[in-house]
């Protein structure tokens, strides 16, 4: 799949070998004939926030730390510029505990839940939504050229979903280079873990691109926003509420990008069309995807 | 797309020209033309048990109160045989109140929340796995050619899926029939929904098949056992814990079924493979529902 291929350009890609990651199944084929199959594992953990325990996330498991960062701070519970001081995990319990320095207490926030289109349970919506009230969005340019050839490397990147599907990836891009590629059977855990890894590492923001395999829902609209990234691109479809939010903080939205094929319903004034579609090729019928569903 | 369907077998079918359900959308494509495409709703929908608000569901908003009896009855707070006084939906408050003969709080049960894989906030695993103990499925047998059947007709049956995309389809079956057959953009509460109707029309489900577009989770098959149907199959993939919980529960569980594929992965000894695979056509293409992953 990966013959021409230079994963060197990751810093972090998919480990679809990880026996962790995915479990080997008895079945029966359609023939009735016995066979096995991969498929990937999904543990709960449970995220505290100092000694309050905010959230169970099912997971597959890879980064629980950078899923704790990220989802707190996606949800508006840690500040820009927290002093975060520890990060504790602790595999047998299933837990990670995120500690700060300034006392924290979300107890009456964490009774309002919003469940949500996609997934993330303890989303607080309206939350969400003033927290998004801050935040202004670089007017990043975004060339087609970049995002062919980002869809490109990342349909033929080995990752868990070509190995056992019934799973989602988020990927964080510069440019035409993949950077960050995360995958989980939760797509939000995805975003999560990639907003977690930039809290960690101190990642600049406005320069990225954020590719999901997920559909274009508020929820997935409002995370990248309050991560402060300008461009949101998926060979998925959208919700009239995500289009809406986007155009809202002027973030770039593209969905249905599939080969030469894609459709722009947000931001579109700040594409430069530097690439010929009629160039660009059809997709392998492998990255169709349709085990994620 | 359906000449040949008969679509008066369904009970509920669904209404892709609904003009609440979608919403026309302007964009600009790959070529920079404009286009118009149309993408479904997404709604906040509060649901309060008695005096209590449990949770906000983001959903296309069709049919509020069977999702809120559902999801109330697949999270274990209504119980079975519950005297409910009333279910009253609110369209302007976008609020459902289920009331019961029954005082009841679950101010407690609220605390600890689960983040699940697929989507749903407010679930309780911890709960839910208890409420599985009690749970014992009917041995039901299935025969391949229903399967075959339900699949091509579910294929075949105009939908919001195929009008816009990105939503996912859960529908109740019986033998070779779909009899409900919801859509959401939370697959979650696409089940809800079928749990509802069946609570509110009194079904019984033993003689059921639930068919769903997408992955069978732990909390799909969780939901699904809750329901006590006893047959569970999806176009999708598979994670580890749900095939696990399926074994224990002792449901029927079929993933990956496309065209004249499909695996079992628990309760094969129930199959009666009564159709010859090789007779099975092969999905048309716009079957492969992309668009909702």
């Amino acid at each position: 799949m990966a013959q021409e291929l230079d994963l060197s350009e990751y810093l972090i890609a998919p480990d679809p070998g990880a026996t962790r990651l995915t479990r080997a199944v008895q079945g029966v084929d359609h023939t009735g004939v016995a066979t096995t199959i991969r498929v990937v594992e999904e543990r709960p953990l449970t995220i505290f926030l100092n000694a309050q325990e905010i959230v169970t996330a099912m997971t597959i498991g890879d980064y629980p730390a950078y899923l704790a960062l990220g989802f707190l701070r996606n949800q508006g519970m840690l500040r820009m510029g927290e002093d975060i001081s520890g990060v504790d995990y602790d595999e047998e319990l299933e837990t990670v505990v995120v500690r700060t320095a300034r006392a924290t207490d979300y107890e009456d926030k964490m009774r309002r839940k919003t469940r949500t289109s996609g997934c993330a349970v303890g989303t607080v919506f309206g939350d969400m939504m003033e927290g998004l009230e801050g935040v202004t969005l670089a007017q990043t340019p975004v060339r087609t050229s970049w995002l062919y050839a980002l869809s490109a490397k990342i349909n033929r990147t080995p990752s868990l979903y070509l190995e056992a599907g019934a799973i989602h990836g988020t990927i964080l891009c510069v440019g035409d280079k993949p950077l960050v590629y995360m995958e989980d059977v939760g797509r939000h855990n995805a975003v999560d873990k990639i907003a977690g890894w930039m809290l960690s590492e101190g990642v600049t923001a406005e320069d990225k691109i954020l590719y999901t395999t997920g559909r274009l829902t508020s929820e997935m609209v409002i995370k990248t926003a309050m991560m402060g990234i300008p461009v949101l691109a998926s060979r998925s479809g959208f919700t009239a509420w995500g289009v809406e939010i986007a155009q809202q903080v002027g973030l770039t939205l593209i969905g249905r990008m599939k080969g030469k094929r894609f459709v722009c319903l947000a931001g579109e004034d700040r594409l430069i069309r530097d690439a010929d579609p009629d160039t660009v090729a059809e997709e392998p019928r492998k990255s169709g995807r349709k085990g994620a569903v």
